[in-house]
């Protein structure tokens, strides 16, 4: 077995984007083992001084030196940690020299600005975006279709709420979801709430396997979940919304994450407002 | 007014990582002005020689030299971004070098490990998470509270719900939340399925004049959002919580993130999923 090494995210605020950063780079060296621990809160000298005690500690503790991935502003605290002698990424330290070389000026060490409330009137449009999506989910409030940037549509369980609370907390955009049902297909048509949004209509589909998969999850042995009633569905679904022209996205392989990228970027014009 | 200058967050996947490296980093710079433009799925050499071809053109568009936050992986790719001459973060390039060093071999060029998929039982485990939150939100499915890992307590619009899903979202933790209300504070005691999971509890508050104001959008001129109203739930709220020794987080200040990350560190021994 590999020995773990240990690997520190230190901030002086939440330490969500030192996070995200070490484990997307260290997600590049899968047959590593490493453990984790989390330093949010570090914004005296002192405690910088304490959170690079701790490093050398972990370090004693294990032959591998350290992986610290901190976002500390603060150009004291970051000597101070620095001093651990662990493989310091400092990431404001790097970049942020780069960038000043360039503007002209140093910036300005102010703590935890971007996952802050930052701009108080972005910050509540984000949160507002998360109720709308609330209000909007599942084919309630289609009165409020005038205000959605986007209408996530697909069968039952196809991903439209995550995807549609995600990209409204993430992006700020309003995301309503309507559920493509039976009596839909009986139609032989979308409904004209749908109909006249279309531009913003994005389609959601996956392979009958994994969706009865997930509605197995919720009804086993149903004939909601069973193979041939998600094969139906779907082949309906997705014929409806080809001949509507609504793009549509597979998320039998794909993330939230990734998922919402992708309807972003069709959505063009549309910038998100973090 | 100052001229904009054009920032590109580039990638071979997503880009939430370029992005949120990006705009923490700018964020350091408040008085100079930025234009973005996202270029996700850069994921060939053609694409990248693409990219680095309106890098060049945006350039030739404004004074300024563009800055590029890139998360491309594949060396040629980086090395074609890199030729465009503007200033280039080239986040894998830089940290990756280093991480190399350490470990004693080359980084694996996977592209978009760290928000894909990932982990199957990783991702589903946040998207039950996600499910877990919507089915326990304001107070329903309490007899699902065993499972939670977290309980949110607070009046009504304390910032519970985004709370929730931001920490099942981010975390994957299955949070569940309570409204307290005046029926609450008329029985002097919280009820028996929060008490049977007193651990689990964390109180959120906010200042009187804020919680009005956010009252008011939903309802205005009424008595739930009038001031007096506010001040007394919230008075009888944080007693009843202070005397079952409940923590209490003020979300006046604080973004959905700040309020995660602190409470995230409350719980302790309880480590993230993702």
């Amino acid at each position: 077995m590999t020995p773990e090494r240990t690997v520190f995210y230190i901030s002086d605020h939440t330490g969500i984007t030192a996070e995200i950063i070490g484990k997307s780079l260290l997600s590049q060296f899968p047959d590593e083992a490493f453990a984790t621990v989390s330093l949010p809160f570090v914004d005296t000298q002192e405690k910088a001084i304490f959170a690079a005690q701790q490093v050398q500690d972990a370090w004693k503790r294990s032959s591998l030196k350290p992986f610290v991935f901190s976002t500390l502003t603060e150009p004291g605290a970051r000597a101070a940690l620095n001093a651990c002698g662990a493989l310091v990424m400092d990431i404001y330290g790097h970049f942020l020299g780069m960038m000043a070389g360039e503007v002209g000026y140093p910036p300005a060490p102010l703590k935890g600005r971007f996952h802050g409330m930052g701009e108080t009137q972005t910050y509540t449009s984000r949160i507002d975006a998360v109720n709308f999506a609330l209000a909007a989910d599942d084919g309630l409030s289609t009165e409020k279709y005038e205000r959605a940037e986007l209408i996530l549509v697909g069968v039952s369980r196809s991903g439209k709420t995550p995807t549609s609370l995600y990209m409204a907390m993430q992006y700020g955009l309003c995301v309503a979801n309507y559920p493509l049902t039976p009596e839909n297909f009986e139609h032989h048509s979308l409904p004209g709430h749908l109909l006249r949004h279309k531009s913003k209509l994005r389609g959601l589909t996956l392979s009958p396997e994994r969706l009865s998969q997930i509605r197995s999850e919720r009804r086993p042995n149903s004939t909601y979940a069973s193979i041939e009633t998600c094969k139906k569905e779907l082949r309906q679904a997705e014929r409806m919304m080809q001949s509507e022209g609504i793009p549509i996205i597979d998320s039998t392989h794909r993330s939230v994450e990734e998922i919402s990228s992708i309807i972003k970027h069709s959505l063009g014009a549309v910038q998100p407002r973090v």
